[in-house]
């Protein structure tokens, strides 16, 4: 009996792990967390493949109601909380394998590959990122500054900055690089830093673990393409090794 | 015909994917680098789960050879290198990626966990970690500057800095966090900036994807700890949240 939280990666029901695999097949109850990323399959073909009923987990459920109402059930029943991407990368899943040990219920969570290290395949070194920061969806001309002021720390140190990007899945929105850059820019109209101009070398990526696409360019040139289907990142990328400039050069 | 990469996670022979596991088991050649990481079960368990022949690939084949001895049959075969946890996360992977695409090779990476992600399980958000370092071997008192510099930066934007410690399977030397800290208290020797001392608070990792170790607490009191076996690495968190701070006083 135990409480498994277990990550799915970024492509499709078969990047799931071995023994991810083998531990859903044997749960009882069997989650989806639904409302902080998006995976290229749907609910029902992850079902088919892994023989089980999924539930999804809106973010009610799992915010608000999972610790009290599904983690005690992991007392007489195998749980599991499947997470796209890896279940370490959110502090909302950390946060549940803490309440579940506290109520000293076994926990156990297995690893797969997340965003953060997905954007590796532009060739950017990992190791270079610095803070990671979202980009929220934005009403008129009401802007949330923290992702300028993110980039400008960053940058002041040569680090590259990755931009999430918001969505809400329920009402399938999703914000497109396109909108991403559309957004700093009017943020670099107020705040006047020259951080962030139409030229500013910006990498964007639409499907990463499965798609991969990915795409370097001047802010105004990433603009006006079109990347498809979500989800989309944006990579703004700080002092390159000529390694980076490489990669980056064979990407634009 | 193709170039497969495939990250194996970070724990047992089943913790790559299902999809990774499908392309193993139908590649004609399979390398596992075995120089940059260690995995807690041998080459044997992981040729005997597989059903395949693992060639080990050494830092002078994967860095030096592989290009132009290996690559090239995946014109006319199904070639895999299998890389301990994820692919993205190291320049020499991605660099050969790229020469097999420059090639017009077809090529397909599989992510999986990385330690750069499972470092989350700290309860650290992964968003706040700034430059990834790496503590190199010393002799004597030939200290490398570079991680003490590297902590400089991060902290100065609160960010939490992540140190991973060197290794060399061939002749089996492991660093120690113990070692680790003791490095890092002789830097602040040399450079008495107050940056690091005996009482800044770490957090000590051990073998992070399988048994999970991980301890809290000053510089000084984890250095007289045992951590047991290799691979470990260290963290020295940033400007904490207060969920941050709960987690590792659950760790401590």
């Amino acid at each position: 009996m135990a409480f498994y939280i277990i990550g799915l990666g970024l492509g499709s029901e078969k990047d799931i792990s071995v023994r991810g695999l083998e531990l859903v097949r044997k749960c009882d109850e069997v989650y989806l967390e639904t409302y902080t990323s998006l995976l290229p399959v749907t609910i029902e073909q992850l079902s088919a493949y892994y023989g089980k009923k999924i539930i999804p987990a809106n973010r009610d459920l799992v915010e608000q109601r999972f610790e009290e109402q599904i983690l005690p059930k992991a007392w007489e029943k195998h749980i599991a909380l499947l997470v796209i991407g890896d279940p370490f990368s959110a502090t909302t899943h950390i946060e549940l394998m803490r309440a579940a040990k506290q109520r000293g219920i076994d926990v156990e969570a297995i690893g797969n590959a997340s965003i953060l290290t997905a954007v590796g395949l532009t060739g950017l070194q990992l190791y270079k990122f610095g803070k990671v920061t979202s980009i929220p969806f934005y009403e008129e001309d009401v802007l949330v500054e923290t992702p300028y002021n993110i980039l400008e720390e960053n940058q002041s140190l040569g680090l590259h900055t990755l931009f999430l990007l918001d969505l809400d899945p329920p009402t399938e929105r999703y914000m497109s690089v396109n909108t991403a850059i559309s957004a700093l820019l009017k943020l670099e109209s107020h705040k006047k830093k020259k951080l962030f101009t139409e030229n500013t070398l910006c990498v964007a990526c639409a499907r990463l673990g499965s798609d991969n696409i990915i795409k370097a360019g001047t802010a105004k040139k990433l603009m006006g393409e079109d990347f498809g289907r979500p989800p989309h990142c944006l990579i703004v990328p700080g002092k390159l090794h000529f390694l980076e400039e490489e990669a980056l050069n064979y990407l634009s």
